[in-house]
Order: structure tokens, then C-alpha cells, then sequence
């Protein structure tokens, strides 16, 4: 998954029927410093987000598992709204590396 | 999902049964201020979608959902057509962020 | 999906049985104007395609559809031969747009 | 698969029901030389993964499958912990090509 | 499904008991040319490959179908060892092609 803001709304009369009555989302996918880092989407909100809030979002097929049994023809859905982020500075953990 | 503009069509004869009889258009992605973002795709219609109008398509197995129990090899269906595009400019949501 | 030229095969002895008796072809993708774009792929083949032809691919797990009921292990799948791409130079669609 | 660095948390009180009480870790994608190599993800984890420890990581819908029955709507699940990466130096195979 | 060199190995003594017993190996992404494309990757083994042999893989879903009726995690198996690729260098076909 990863983390992304949410900046907007999309509204969208003519749909497919299985996305009616579903909230659809623009997101700006952000960093593990909540900086913007790739390009805007359009997410299914399965938890109540809101403007302004960083969430996390999940794509592909296991996008559409909220909403089970129905079969939601999405591939970017949101799947939980952020508290905090911890990243201590000095984590560098390494393995046994041989080899080029 | 994504934003997407309907910019042509696409004409195969011979082609996998199970996409027999569907429209295949040609999308150029674009970003949230509707500028061109990517490189151009082609997509099954699942909505009656028309060259010029704005879209939102989605990729992967689940953009075969809107054809079940068809299970057509698409991965990239147009799923709404796009009425209008909400972006505040003052969105500047953040959480607490411990670390670096 | 997404427009390629074939240019080539690939030939392997040993490989996985579901992939037995499979043509794999190697496909350039191509942009619009059929010019390359982006990295060679290898892609079993659904309808006859041969070298020099331009035709349609999907990705995805949905790309095993074809061969339906058996799982083929493959992520790249021609689906179509293309006759022709029409992408009209003026279309310039938008919709409402209101925000940063 | 990848290979990826452990280095933080998310908290996410309002979340999905199916993520409730996982894990979920911050991870750095890192190379063969377990440097830095792309953007960071937010990982649901299945094997007991730590702070700075390598792990490997799968994404798609069959990141979901360490915790069948349930389906966890997660597209990058820790699958693995690594002990040691080996990559001799001299390892240039290559086969028969024919062609430009 | 994309061309790779088999580079090294992978060892991981704590993982998801459904990667227990499989070969983990770490394969560079190669281009038609056979030359370095992209980051490495750890890969399932569903063939028997060894370091140095250039190989076929699928990434997906698709890819855990070699190990079925297992759902074993993995996004990135080696479905095929690579005898030889031949591409042509005068394949430059065409298809109508309409508009800008």
C-alpha cells in the first residue's frame, strides 16, 4: 500500500452500475515525509475519508475486497486514514551481502 | 483509477472471441488539471464513452468485473464518464510524523 | 492493453508444462503514431499473430483468459491483430475543472 | 518479489475491518547492494519482520494469500526474512541471438 | 512475461510457510539485446534454473499458477529457461494509421 493525500473529488454521472452510489476521490500518492511524490489518482473510499486527510490506499485486484461480495471494478481504493508515521533516522539494518 | 481523454479508435478484425463485438478506443491519461500524463492506451468501453469526453479507467483482472460472467482479457476498461474535477487549491492536509 | 509490433521469437526447451506447445513472441510496444516505446516483452500468443504485425496486448492475470480453462502462467498476451488506429489530431476534450 | 528495508510504522485507528490488529511497516525498496532503490511502501506483515531488518516483500493480489481464508486488502505483504543476498560477480550467461 | 539473468540467491531461514522449500533466486531483468534493463528482482523458481542462464518470468497472479492447487505468494516465478531469442532486424510493419 501506500500513503497519498486527499485533494479532491471527482463527480461522475454516466458509470459502470457496480461503482454507483460509491465515493470516488482524488489522491496525490505522498512520501514517507507526507511530500507529493507521483501522480494524482481517482480512489473508491471504503472508510469515510475526507479532504486534507493522508490515507492509505491499495491497488490491483485485492482493491475491490472491501466491498465483497460485490465485484468493484476498481484498482485503487482507500483502505485506512493515517494517525502518524514513525521513521526513526537511524535505521540501516544490513544482511550477510556477498558478491558484486 | 485514472483520468483519462478519449482521443481515437482502434480496428482489429481478428482478435480473442470473448473481446468480439466490443468498442476498443484509444485513451491519452491526463493529469488533474486534465493535461496530457502518459503514454496512450487502449481501452474496452463498459459505459458508451465517445471520442473527447474525459473518463476514468481502470487496469488490472478487476476491469474485467463490468463484463461478468464474461471473463474478458482486458486490463484497461473505461468504468464513468467524467462530469467534473474537484481540486481545492488550499488542501495541505498532514498526521504526525516522528523520525526522518 | 496496449499497442506492439511483433519482432521476434523466443525459444525455450525447457519451461513450465502449462506453457508447453505456447508460441512466445517478443513485442515491442508502440505509441500512437506506432513508434517504439518502452522495453521489449515476451508475450504468448492467442490469435496467429505473426513478425512485422502490429496488434493488441494485455497484462495482468486477466491475460490468461484466453486459455481459459487452463491457467497459463503468463502476464503478457496478444489478443488482437490491429487493422488500423484513428486518432483524429483535434480532439481536446475537457469538462468542469475548478481547484488548483 | 523485492527486496526492501523495515524502517517505520503507520498507525491507522480508522481503518479497513479486514486490516484491523495487522501490522503495518513502513518499507525502503533497496537493491542487490541493499542500497536505497525507489519509494517507500507501506507493507502489512506476516512472517514477524523488525525495524531495520532486509526482507522480501510481494505486491499484487497474491500478497494476499498468507492470510487466506481471509482477504486482506493489501497489495505488499513481508513474506520473507533475509539472512544473506548472493550475487558472484562473474555471472555474465548468456544464449544463442540472432538479429538486431 | 519479460527476458532476465539468473545473478545469485537469496537465503531466508524465517518466511511465509507457503515459500518454504522453494528456490529463491535473484535475477537482472535483460532487454532483447540480452543487456542489463531495469532493478533485480527475487524470483521463485518453477523450472530448475541456475545462476547464469537467461530466463523467462512472469510477474502477477499468474505467476503462482506453476505452484497450484499451492497458493504460494510470489508476484515474480521463472516459468522457462531461454535456448535462444531471435529478432530480426528489418521487422518494421505497419498498420493504417489515421489522424495526428
Amino acid at each position: 500500500m501506500q500513503l497519498a493525500r486527499v485533494i479532491g473529488t471527482v463527480v461522475s454521472t454516466v458509470k459502470n452500475d457496480l461503482l454507483r452510489s460509491r465515493k470516488l476521490l482524488v489522491i496525490q500518492p505522498v512520501d514517507r515525509w507526507l511530500a507529493d511524490s507521483g501522480k494524482t489518482l481517482v480512489a473508491v473510499d471504503s472508510v469515510g475519508a475526507g479532504e486534507g486527510e493522508i490515507i492509505i490506499w491499495c491497488r490491483g485486484k485485492e482493491s475491490s475486497f472491501p466491498f465483497a461480495p460485490d465485484e468493484v471494478p476498481t484498482d485503487c481504493t482507500i483502505t485506512g486514514i493515517v494517525d502518524s508515521v514513525n521513521t526513526p533516522s537511524k535505521v540501516q539494518g544490513s544482511v550477510g551481502h556477498e558478491g558484486a
